[in-house]
């Protein structure tokens, strides 16, 4: 038997010491032979994501904590590499919640096999895994645009984000991004169809967003608050639908990002959703059958920013959180 | 013919100069004689409702301005004194938008016609009129209370909050009711069916909601923002909903009501969703037709402050927005 390496979460961050890579420590041991019914995967891939940040803290969230001691959560894809689970086979892909870590045991109820005859392994932790499904709901469920209407996707390139703007395109609706610099931006407008995308380092930020917004926002896709979620909301029209699914530019350390007057609501009669995509594991095999058909139909196209090897796993985690990564953040293990 | 008399909205508020009863000016004209499909009405009651010191802004708000030197806007009932429309007889019992007078011409097509069966004419105004179906909409589309679920609602014996408490009983869920002072809150679970009323003029108000609140709340009808608002969210649940349908505390003046973490939302999976029921003339027959049945089942109970005479109407209206009324503000014209 290979020996299993991980990452535990050793502590957690505090008003002094901000998270960083130093919460982490990475630990081997001994794989131990697997029980009746137990499946041993290969991770070739981890996912991640912003959602990891909040599980760090011990606060009232809407995930419950990451347990201090334990291997750190997280998405992985990998093969089968040993079995006592008639379902499984040496060699099947699965898709599962494997943690950072490169073998998890599994007692098979969690993992979710996967039909290699298109897209990569790693795309179902992107495209056809939980960022997809979770862009599909937001838009789909919250936003529901109608053609014609314009939708603005804060984090525009990200993992989630393009799949909503891909999304949003798709359905009629005018479609314009936020993102961090001018590479993210114009990989969103030519790569991944947005009308406009408009960069919120830029100085002049808020004049080239209402530039780009001459009818108002419809839908408001918000993966980032703060000064982004600030600017946008002025624009909102009568009737207007915000899905808030992440808020990683604020909040995790305490910084929040307010709503200034709940008489914004009243005044554009607006809804406003927060949601998280494990609420509705039910939709998940909707959506992904959705997906995977816009992806056959090559209208989803999608990147990833690779980090090579489970020791890279930190540092790429928190370069994500400031923005670091360029499309779906990978860490692959094999 | 009589004469008419009416108030006009003549200043707005300033900066300077808060909006009060200076505002408006009492006219007096001849009424001419009817055109043909005309009808005059002769109003008995006036109806002052919050939204109308919206109106008295210029701002961008959810209404347009109330114009000056107009009539100010309001809805009233009242029977036909004169008519040259085929549709109405004279005595016929009508619902209007007749705005703050005595009088008001009709071409007939804003008329909403009463069947006086049961309740007094003035209830028209009320529990079986524009609050009756707000409270319908706000209750029975945005909150959409299940059993057992805990609703909370500010102005609990208000027009509009006294009707989605009785509402929220009928639909089996706990209704907890805000209100200022120890008769209304004693009103509200005596006389409305509340399980608790809590004093937000008192100094225990937020352990005393925290102590009324053991399951927290799933639904929240927000008439008042402010403080009350404040200190509603902390207690909100996961896939809570919250129905903005006022915010008489705060705003008109220029005083926001924040919400200070977009984080709630994410948190509780919370959906917030401001409306207005005049985007919802559709739905309106059918609302009518629900409460009526609930009146006449002897499940809404309400009460009215009646003014006496069109020259009360200002004061009236600026102690009604400080909460100086119990139950639905009327003014009694004839």
């Amino acid at each position: 038997m290979p020996r299993n390496k991980a990452f535990i979460l050793a502590t957690r961050p505090t008003h002094d010491q901000p998270a960083g890579p130093h919460n982490f420590r990475l630990v081997e041991s001994e794989i131990a032979p697997l029980a009746d019914g137990e499946v041993l995967v290969r991770n070739n891939y981890l996912s991640l994501d912003p959602y990891m940040r909040a599980r760090m803290n011990d606060a009232r969230s809407y995930a419950a904590p990451q347990p201090i001691g334990e291997v750190m959560i997280g998405g992985t894809v990998g093969d089968v590499a040993a079995s006592r689970n008639a379902r499984y086979g040496i060699g099947d892909k699965v898709a599962l919640m494997g943690g950072w870590q490169l073998f998890s045991r599994s007692d098979g109820r969690d993992l979710r096999k996967i039909d290699l005859n298109g897209p990569p392994i790693q795309a179902f932790l992107g495209v056809l895994g939980m960022p997809g499904v979770t862009a599909w709901y937001g838009l789909t469920r919250i936003i529901a645009p109608k053609e014609g209407e314009t939708v603005v996707v804060s984090a525009a390139t990200g993992a989630v984000g393009a799949v909503v703007g891909q999304l949003a395109k798709v359905a009629g609706a005018r479609a314009v991004g936020i993102a961090g610099g001018a590479m993210k931006c114009g990989y969103a407008v030519e790569e991944l169809g947005y009308d406009h995308c408009i960069d919120h380092q830029a100085g002049d930020f808020a004049e080239k967003l209402a530039q780009a917004l001459p009818q108002g926002i419809d839908g408001l896709f918000e993966n980032v608050g703060g000064a982004p979620f600030a600017a946008s909301i002025r624009h909102l029209n009568v009737f207007s639908r915000v899905a808030v699914c992440g808020l990683v530019a604020s909040g995790y350390d305490g910084t929040p990002t307010p709503l200034p007057d709940m008489r914004l609501l009243l005044d554009r009669r607006a809804t406003m959703q927060g949601f998280i995509i494990s609420d509705h594991l039910e939709l998940w095999p909707n959506a992904l059958r959705e997906l995977a058909d816009q992806v056959t139909a090559g209208r989803l196209r999608w990147r990833e920013s690779i980090a090579e090897g489970l020791e890279a796993a930190p540092a790429a985690f928190f370069a994500m959180l400031k923005g670091g990564n360029f499309g779906k953040q990978l860490v692959k293990l094999v």
